[in-house]
């Protein structure tokens, strides 16, 4: 089967399957390497900060001055900002709100955009992008009728960074063209980012403070688009949608000190990226590849008997992300997320052990 | 015009004005008797079990355990619980979840579930209660083809207590009976309560943990219903739509100690209420009357030239809410709510100066 052709199916895969289940499921506590977030608690000042919002909490949440912040931090007016709780709003907002008939999800994908389509009642399309590509986007592949596109970059969980330009191919009239860059900041020097531009048609960036931040729990990430999607977009968002902790934490994330900080954290990410890749690349003997270059904080391998790895590992003390709930993965697919060198000299030895066995 | 008959129109009325832009929009600092809300912050004991959840806003948010708690509280199975980001919300879930044809608000009331109607695309029905019969609920007046109705118990603005079998006699085959309860807790035993109840079809209860709590920044509330109808609304739901602080903060505030806690303030509330109640009742003679029995924390109040003396408030340096945004009011409606007894005290030298000018 030619995995280019869009196909209208049922979905097979468990699309509300995601790593914080395979964390949180079981008694023992295990070193998370499913999960792709900063496996650390958000650093103190944030936290300061956040606590400091509680005492505010009378009141009802203004997120007049978190949106004139992420405007300015992006170069936009604040029309073309909507703060929401979380990427998952953004997914349900844009499956309800915007006038759509034909949707198309470039897999694989993180899943939730294609679960909150179908929910809303879309039947949606898929583009398999493939392994023996790299996975790679073919901007030729995505047919002229899909009104609704959306692909993640870089993505999860393949770890491919799309160029800015090949994504750019995809914008068409009438076409809503909608970029998950939830781990763009990841991306040293957010290389390929489209959150900023204004000069391309339709487009729609979705932005996450929760990964670099370890702010999961939280509920904070924010939509950019022309003013009349965004508009459209807000009225179909609840009033308040934002909580008062959450806004103060979104103007912290976008201020210069943070943004320091993170520019400077997605190196060190990179750095523990690479580093697991280089000892993953150590097993090519037993059968492992890794999809490379793999750009986000987290790395997807290929492997055989991967799901008794998972296993084998998670008696080990290790909680990988298993790869076949994803379009267009099967069982042979684990995802693997960026931790610190001790945690990933642990873990290469721990999966060693797992594929020895 | 008789009132009571429902009417399609275009909403005249600022649907989606609230109390918290009359204090938000002005320099000064105003006493608050605009937003319906604790005027204080959280107590510090529910403000520091929130301080303590943010060290866990690295991972997701787990509602397991506070729904499981929300249940125990109503006596109710999970199944028939669903935790939502404020009452707000709720509104918005049952506007796009559920297949309905003809929904029906009944005013005046609390105008979101009306407006998220609307922005669902729904045509909305009203029946408007009048002040000649003390905006009591007339069970008869309610036509028998809708098939959403909503009402506020006690009504937010006329703090009107409906008696709980006035309500059930709405319920019917094919209708859910959507009852706002999110400001029950502030009646003294909860007094024609519905949360809990498994014996009227269709029923649908929000209630809040805004209010009591001081927490309107926080969006936490909850829906009990039938378990199809909670699975229903829930799909529409983001994923994580609660975040990890706003559920730390409702399984505190079910918890026994803050129950006891919520019951006291109710009585305390109440005696607030009357205090205010008593000292309106002395400006008979300029023409105030009170919507009497006033049972929520606040009061509403009709009197001449009611917006001149509301900006003549804001010259002395009280908020109180206009009434003519609610649907069924005019300009000459006043909502007051009920604050400490210095406040109250202060609030009435300044409403006699008002009135006399």
């Amino acid at each position: 089967m030619d995995t280019h052709i869009p196909m209208r199916t049922e979905p097979e895969h468990d699309l509300r399957h995601h790593g914080d289940a395979e964390v949180r499921d079981d008694g023992s506590s295990l070193v998370d390497l499913a999960v792709n977030v900063r496996a650390d608690t958000p650093p103190d000042w944030l936290r300061e900060h956040i606590a400091g919002s509680l005492a505010a909490l009378a009141a009802y949440p203004d997120g007049r001055d978190a949106r004139a912040a992420v405007a300015a931090r992006h170069g936009l007016p604040v029309e073309r900002v909507l703060l929401t709780a979380g990427a998952a709003e953004a997914f349900v907002l844009l499956a309800r709100a915007l006038k759509v008939r034909r949707p198309l999800v470039v897999h694989p994908q993180f899943t939730e955009p294609e679960a909150a389509l179908r929910d809303a009642g879309h039947t949606v399309d898929r583009v398999l992008l493939r392994a023996e590509d790299g996975f790679r986007l073919d901007p030729a592949a995505v047919p002229e009728d899909a009104d609704l596109v959306v692909i993640g970059n870089p993505t999860n969980p393949t770890s491919v960074l799309h160029r800015a330009d090949a994504i750019t191919r995809l914008a068409r009239p009438g076409r809503t063209l909608v970029v998950d860059e939830a781990f763009m900041d990841a991306v040293p020097g957010e290389r390929e980012a489209l959150a900023g531009r204004t000069d391309v048609p339709g487009l729609v960036v979705l932005r996450s403070l929760t990964k670099t931040w370890g702010l999961a729990g939280l509920r904070i990430g924010y939509v950019l688009a022309a003013p009349g999607t965004v508009a459209e977009l807000e009225r179909a968002q609840p009033l308040w949608p934002v909580s008062t902790p959450a806004l103060a934490a979104a103007e912290a994330c976008v201020a210069p000190r943070a943004l320091a900080e993170a520019a400077h954290a997605a190196h060190r990410i990179a750095a523990d990226r690479d580093r697991l890749v280089a000892g993953l690349r150590g097993f090519a003997s037993a059968g492992l590849r890794v999809v490379e270059p793999a750009e986000g904080p987290f790395v997807l391998v290929r492997l055989p008997r991967a799901a008794a790895v998972r296993r084998r590992l998670r008696d080990l003390g290790y909680a990988v992300r298993r790869g076949d709930t994803f379009p267009g993965l099967d069982e042979e697919w684990l995802r693997l997320a960026a931790r610190d060198r001790a945690t990933t000299d642990g873990f290469l030895r721990a999966l060693g052990q797992a594929l020895t066995v």
